[in-house]
């Protein structure tokens, strides 16, 4: 795989069991990614010198997944012009209500573009369809998975269609 | 203005006041758009060939904003491989959480990179920043937003420290 | 079993053991129906179709379930006269409120009718009352369906008169 | 107007404002109707007297609206056969949350068909629409009200075209 | 156990294990009671029969107990004079938020005296601090009550302080 | 008026305006009353004095209306063996719902019986229904207003025949 | 007045009028403050730079208010050792919500101890408690100001006996 | 361990498991402490005298912890001059959205320092944080766990980069 195009930051290991998605899907579409541990809260210097030089390092798309008080995705938008994708995560009792509206309640002038609760496939999609802005092979890409994705509900309703109810 | 890059799509003209934020920042950054009219619901099949043909016209972002049970920008991003945004619209006594998760919770596949509840205006950024990975003037713009930004932040400092609490 | 009246939709093979509630309750009244897997996010033409041709085809209601930003019920009825039930159903964290408020809260002019939460049975329910405005046999059916609910409270009521309580 | 077909009941005069809505659609479509005042909670026995009669009587489907611990729709579905078509209206500080559940959540056997919070407008649509199931007249003019609401979008669209952002 | 002074009502007897705790109080408190299994939505005239003769029967108190759109305790209401006590149950995904809306919530006129969800056994305190504004010996035995309550958290304090914290 | 049977206790003469439904009610019904401010932060041993005291002051049922972290008619019932009914008041952007979960969720031990967000009317006519259980003339003066509420909907329900819809 | 003792700092100058009532009570507390605008997300290193510099520059609580995706006080809170305060505020039409979880929901580590949505009073009397652990003088005028209270309360007490409840 | 400076107070053992990591914080931190058990509604006088006590007998800062409708932080802050943390406990259907509405909500005037849902280790550190604005030795102690706290995080993201996504 080539240079990162793509960054998947998130504060804790602990949540590498939902990000991985992100990356299992940017791997899929042959896009080069890495993922990084930093903390918004433990290691704020790391995180915002992470997303600084993003750029510069060749980065396009940051995902950044967090629970609880998720300020990641925040914090890491807050310091790089790249767009920045935020993946809440259920992570306390709130069930992940407190992830949702700690990223996509980011106030005017500062956009993260959330995802749903746990929804990091979706974040890797939504990096392939940003990147595909640029780059015309990975538009074509995505639009044989888009395909391919009508083709596995068309097994399914073939398979429901021999079902029996009782 | 040149050729629209991004097109803004609303289900009603009643949601041209919040939307039409996202189109002044899209001004203000000389990035060409549009502004459609189109229902998910009362007119899906104009809705959803606006989203099919976005591509191949040379729209290279959709924003989608809808209040209530919000299918608007899920129905887009179904048949359009373009990256969709999604803008909850607060249009109901369910104070725009009815529009959110009906946008943020899109299943697995479909991913619609979901803004504040109004927030129309980070929508247009959040476009900006998109097509600024493939339009490197674009990046440099948005990074003199971004000082921009911050110089206001300091005016305001400014003026709140010749505040006298009483 | 003769002619489908109801037209069982879902969006994926995993809302079968939901879903299928409906189709028992509907069987026992020995309504027709047919069960079909279409998609609003990943089939959506298939879904549109579907719908379309719903009328002509025969069907009389159209019944929908969805979890999550659930937009098929809604994506249904955009295109068919027919009327079409809802159920959320709990696919994610939220716990069903996000497919709740995405099927309930419809916008004016496109209505659905919802049940509860997971509520397949009463969906199955609520089509045979509405198709036995046109069929009388169905509406005997129904009362005798009701009496018998009230017997099985009845005999509910009965074991527990005989619970001691320690 | 001929016959009422359906019977719009609602627990106190002040819900009038919001449940005419769906009398208005009735009446455009030339459907007969009948407005009753009969609360669940202050006089039960007139509540579920007009349901019990209501098939008899002619009725063939009931629209009830409620606010609060809303269960005058649910306390209707008990005793009648006919579908009841449920309202939940926005009337406590709780903002509707408290009457769309308490109508939306129906336990098993007891189906309401819910619209939206306040969604009076859309009651009346739906019960044009189950009404259609028999009357194919209705399902015609029905047809026509779906291309009038596109119609009605398409000149929002118009006008929108013609604004100019600043 | 003498004569019943609180009748307590479920609409099914899967209620039974949560309700079952309020009849465990009121016998430790020697107060007769029975149980009694009437739904709301599948036997609503025995449900209404039953709360419409409580006080002639004898009863001076009734506790409810539901579920989902709650709507036994505020029925029962309606149609008695003594003080109904409501448990909302924990019966659906929506975790028990939906039975205590639709149980607190009742409209000006009917109140319902409301528990915490699956607060029954709180109930059948209420239910004999109610009766106790009549019988003075139910009066000392529930001060007793407290002063055993005292006691145990006491005993707890005294456990709790020869813990060692690692 | 004699001697009061019901004290009505909150925080701060900010409640007045809810909490002066309940005097109402008991004024109608010629139950004596008392209203005093004692609050459960700033004036803890006044209000537990207070409740402590109402036994034996011949008091019968406390109300006690609270909002935001409504601690009050958990505090009474803390101290006092009298049946305590909690009104919760809309005071916060929460709007009512930090009140309600405050008070309703009382835990195991110590129940409080919460009526509906600001429904201090219906605690009055609780505060009524409990003292009837002492007091016959009160039940045959409850059994009246039941009638007297029941005229007011036949009422409406005239005026409402009589209205056009357009 | 002094030194300044605590930092009072908040995103826009549009939060003043909600966090000057933290200013007001340290006023009257006779505690020097500072009131600062810095952003966590327009001005993310002035607002870490001067959290880590305000042990060094003698401050020893800090106070931040905020709203929306509210970051401050746990950005804030990342850099310094000081006890931080946050104040959520209702700035969305989440009412609230959003800031009062992304505030209080801090994970595990880096502790925000947050008062109630727009609660900034309290904020700065948690500041004066918390100084008062350090500053004897403090902890008497903080029993003096809880004193007051209770007259308050005795006052509002005293004028609500002379009501009349018609 | 020397002299308690925290007392750490709930109102059942049940709570011990959750407030147990407060506890550990305290003794990593070498900082006195001691548990107690005493609730705000079994035993609130022990609660009170608890509180008003803790000054004199040199305690310096309160964590309180309870769930459900959370009344201890609030009742102990209201009699004692000490700043209290309160830690909000899952003991409910309602997930402690219940304990965290009863205890960030405070009124004006009674400030309770509230920490995540389930979030006592959180009260440690900031009674440490708080501690340390007088005990210099603690700034330093506290300075050194979040570099230890750095250091994890960063031996996380040493492991996490020899991950090898499939």
């Amino acid at each position: 795989m080539s240079q990162p195009l793509v960054g998947i930051v998130m504060g804790s290991d602990s949540d590498l069991p939902i990000m991985q998605e992100a990356a299992k899907i940017l791997k899929s579409f042959n896009v080069g990614f890495e993922i990084v541990v930093a903390s918004a809260h433990r290691t704020p210097y790391k995180a915002l010198s992470y997303a600084e030089k993003a750029e510069e390092r060749g980065l396009e798309v940051l995902i950044a997944g967090a629970g609880a008080a998720a300020h990641l995705p925040g914090v890491l938008a807050a310091v790089t012009p790249l767009p920045v994708i935020g993946v809440p995560i259920n992570a306390t009792p709130l069930q992940g209500l407190d992830s949702l509206y700690a990223i996509v309640q980011m106030p005017s002038g500062i956009p993260v573009a959330t995802v749903a609760v746990n929804g990091a496939k979706n974040a890797g999609l939504l990096a392939v369809q940003i990147l595909a802005v640029k780059y015309p092979n990975l538009r074509e890409r995505f639009k044989e998975y888009k395909k391919q994705l009508a083709r596995e509900v068309e097994e399914k309703a073939e398979k429901v269609k021999r079902i029996v109810i009782e």
